[in-house]
């Protein structure tokens, strides 16, 4: 019997056993300079995985305080905010922008899809936006939009490029400095493999003196504070410790892997995921390879199913899969294959979706979708 | 050989092992039922903690995130605030509410001693305040504040009271409802004996309306969205899911010794380690008991010693106690007695103390002070 559900949704993500006893360790003063020399190794090594030369801080919250310490520490009321949007998280940094008195341009993005270049340079060259905001691997839709592209865009018309990253850090190909990216977000309980609760922000040079220049705006994501602290290797406020105990070991095992090696193990399960539930005969709620999200795999109910179907895998295989977010409730279900994930676990997900199909009716010939995804990896 | 390096600082406090190991279960998914109840036992487990029959919300963050929460979630820019000081923690209410543009009145306590009740109240029948903030346990200064006459003022002048409890609460005597406060704020590293990382408010009524009403501000730290999340048993946003584990337990485990039994355990230990202290010879920085914090115990260094007694004191017996801070860096050192101490501990602290004093040339009989904190246990 299986010990405990498994979970294959966007976060949280599997957790490796040496890190939740390094998270269980007893706490220590965390004004030590035993503490320091941990977060040192925490500052260091996220710089390797954010891929930049500059300052990554730790901020004690969920990846959403990320997002917002981002938009408050540089945003200026009556500031013109452009939000490419196309899912849940996109429009988050929207709704973040509104609370602190921007004017947001949103540009819409049909869910699912991801924008037309042309389109999007147009938008930006029609606005006085100093600030662009977006997600680089929308959940809520498994979109993987061109980061890269909106790093071009936000140099050539100087604008402060804000990014989330939440979700795709660490299983996918992020390049805070190459892309331009000024404030870069990441989260700990998404493919870094551990349990929530720690938010990282990169912050460039040009994002930073906009944050010194701020003035009054908000106290606890204020990353004025965590810069000045994390130059004597500290945090401004009590950071969770245990966690950064965890976030250390966490980072020694990615480090152990390799991030490319890493990223490419994500980026193979993805494709012959892909291929496995087109031939189940599913529908990808995502049909274009190369918008689609290498770290979540976004699937249409068949007619006749709904989020029934979810809980009947949970309750049968103690497999955990995600249902749709906002509009797309009850209409695509989400398999998240982030962080730790192995083929195995992905054969485990195939077969559960195969067997649950075949129960509710479904023409399935079982280990059909196996094959297909041992075809690809 | 002691194995670790006990924490007498105040916060993070000794954590129980049973906490330690719900800490390092494996995460579940947070929108899950299983979660819910989970969460529901922590919410319920507050109330109790709290004294209070409105909600107590769970943020991740630092203790600093509820600070800010409460102040955000209920001031309007421009709006006037009294903030008492007396210490780093009175004084972080003023930096909060100037950075959200509130026109602060500080009411300045001298640090070390408490307000005089009549000065007060003038203060306040002289400001068009509509919002006061407190804390109740100053751990900058080990001072106890007595937050039930600014809770009469509260009601009498109509204004919000918003009482930081971070060090106080589990235990030293907190009343919520009776003392009329409408945000009350704790967080996970003090006396509920759990790693940093979780902060709690105590939300009423007459707070709950002014949040509903108020518009624009900040978003992770909204409590409007922590409010309406909470009647689904869930939160806006994902939260430090085995820090709540984590809670659930210290919550059982409170509830077992008792509320009452464990702040008369944290009155007891602080007035015995007081007259302990005494005798030693050494000068308590508060010198009235009325005033005294039951969690904090801050102590005079005697001519020709600083904070190298302190790291001789961590370093021989791997016993950590805290300096001073801002302005009283290297002029006092505090120990902090919170959550899960004992009479035993505090004799080992004692002990320290004393050897350390005799190896640095002061007169001291070994064991005098042990004598007089048993006297009065």
């Amino acid at each position: 019997m299986q010990t405990r559900e498994k979970l294959f949704i966007p976060g949280p993500t599997e957790v490796n056993e040496e890190v939740l006893r390094a998270l269980s360790k007893h706490p220590i003063g965390h004004r030590t300079e035993d503490f320091s020399k941990i977060l040192k190794e925490c500052f260091d090594g996220l710089k390797y995985i954010f891929r930049t030369k500059n300052p990554v801080v730790i901020l004690s919250g969920s990846g959403t305080s990320g997002m917002d310490a981002a938009i408050a520490s540089v945003l200026k009321p009556g500031d013109e905010v452009i939000c490419i949007t196309g899912g849940k998280f996109g429009e988050r940094f929207a709704e973040i922008a509104e609370a602190y008195g921007a004017r947001v341009k949103r540009f819409e993005i049909e869910w699912g899809k991801t924008f037309d270049k042309d389109e999007l340079e147009n938008f930006v060259a029609n606005s006085d936006a100093e600030i662009i905001t977006m997600v680089h691997n929308e959940t809520s839709t498994g979109v993987r939009h061109d980061a890269e592209f909106v790093g071009k865009l936000a140099k050539k018309y100087n604008m402060i490029y804000i990014l989330d990253c939440i979700s795709s850090l660490g299983g996918d190909y992020v390049e805070t400095d190459k892309w331009n990216v000024d404030l870069c977000i990441s989260g700990s309980q998404k493919c870094l493999s551990l349990p929530p609760g720690l938010s990282f922000v990169a912050i460039s040079e040009k994002a930073k003196e906009r944050i010194e220049e701020n003035t009054t705006r908000c106290y606890y994501l204020n990353l004025k504070k965590y810069l000045k602290s994390m130059e004597k290797n500290t945090t401004p406020f009590t950071p969770s410790i245990n966690l950064i105990f965890a976030l250390r070991k966490s980072i020694e095992l990615i480090r152990k892997e390799g991030l490319e090696n890493r990223i490419k193990r994500h980026v193979k399960i993805s494709r012959a995921l892909r291929r496995a539930i087109e031939e189940i005969g599913l529908e990808l709620f995502v049909k274009d390879d190369d918008i689609a999200s290498r770290t979540v795999t976004s699937v249409k109910y068949p007619k006749g199913l709904g989020d029934d179907f979810r809980y009947e895998i949970k309750n049968e295989f103690k497999i955990l899969l995600a249902g749709g977010q906002s509009k797309l409730k009850g209409k695509i279900f989400r398999i998240g294959h982030m962080g730790n994930v192995t083929p195995n676990d992905v054969i485990a997900v195939l077969s559960a979706i195969e067997l649950t199909l075949k129960r509710r009716g479904f023409n399935i010939r079982l280990g059909k979708s196996i094959e297909k995804f041992l075809e690809y990896i």
